[in-house]
């Protein structure tokens, strides 16, 4: 049984998570790797149901029920979907994980990251992507990219001292585990950054099973 | 500062919890003492958000993130419900609080109690009833009422070895801490029921605030 790879996308509002997870999942494909694709919160049933909890805009929630939800749809996520297909060697590409709970309600809302990496390890069962794509983003900018597209839900709301909590909190963490994370300057033209995504996630590709079955050269 | 008095009606599905927690809002009445009355999950505008996910018959959830979300429903309940009231001084009564999900998701789901006892102390900073109420009821028999009132929801249709489990598991919490709780036979007539109840919490009532301030005599 192949071990699988585990990739995730963390950021702010507006760096482009979506658009650069595409992008690989597209690049994936050309060279005959595909990747299961879901994301945070959500991704199960269970967990599209909390995921409108947490950003519907109207309702309002302290720090740690906040964070618990999320860690909710999370331990979901993991056991329903990220699991099974990292032991069937699959490749899976999450747009967001834990590190985002311990940006946002550890950094920026205050919740102690002791408590957060406890409960975490918990509903993760200590599962670690391999690979972190960080794309780092000043607040400034990433809130006005985000607020062009539409009606801002409940995070984007948020003051802008709190969103530069957060993206000190995600650095702090890349700079913890720089194996881990690679830190991408998401203020570039969305080629660059899809070019630097390639370059991040390529060396891990080397143990990823090809569609079909046939070996893989990169 | 009075420092108020926190009551936990706790029990199967069909032992008459509903029952008994409006006949002892009556009763306290009755004695000029008024009660701010509230349930688990829900209690809030995002508890009850919370508590329609949880109570979804159609929706899937392993016994983590069910845990993880009455947690979350609990956390916000308790900061903006419970503990201001007790602050006040006043008499909380609340249908269900942790201790269900100490038997539930502990004893009946087969969750570690060291794990659910560490995020409760979390999500209630400590917080304990000053009084249990365990509505104890053979679950053959409250499964069979609580099927009377109609449509199972998702929890009323677990199987019965589960709500024995529940019930052994309520059973050893009460054991654990006899000054906390009272075990109540539910198999009674309702109206004996009420009169073991009000035995109860009447030893409690010495120091609760009465209606318009005056002295209380019981």
């Amino acid at each position: 049984m192949m071990p699988g790879l585990f990739i995730t996308f963390e950021g702010p509002e507006g760096a482009g998570k979506s658009t650069q997870l595409a992008r690989l999942v597209e690049a994936l494909q050309g060279v005959g790797i595909a990747a299961v694709v879901t994301r945070e919160p959500g991704g199960t049933p269970f967990g599209t149901r909390v995921r409108e909890v947490l950003l519907d805009p109207g309702l309002e929630m302290h720090a740690l029920p906040e964070f618990l939800l999320y860690s909710a749809s999370r331990a979901q996520l993991v056991q329903d979907v990220i699991r099974p297909a990292l032991s069937r060697g699959e490749v899976v590409i999450c747009d967001r994980y834990f590190d985002s709970s311990l940006a946002y309600q550890g950094a920026g809302r205050g919740l102690p990251l002791p408590l957060l990496r406890d409960i975490t390890q918990e509903v993760t069962g200590g599962l670690k992507p391999d690979l972190t794509l960080l794309l780092d983003l000043d607040p400034a900018v990433g809130l006005e990219r985000a607020a062009a597209r539409g009606q801002p839900d409940r995070l984007e709301r948020a003051d802008l001292a709190f969103h530069q909590r957060v993206r000190q909190g995600f650095l702090e963490l890349a700079r913890q585990e720089p194996q881990r994370f690679a830190v991408l300057d998401a203020s570039q033209a969305p080629e660059q950054v899809a070019e630097a995504v390639w370059e991040a996630a390529r060396p891990h590709l080397a143990g990823a099973a090809p569609m079909g079955g046939a070996a893989l050269k990169l």
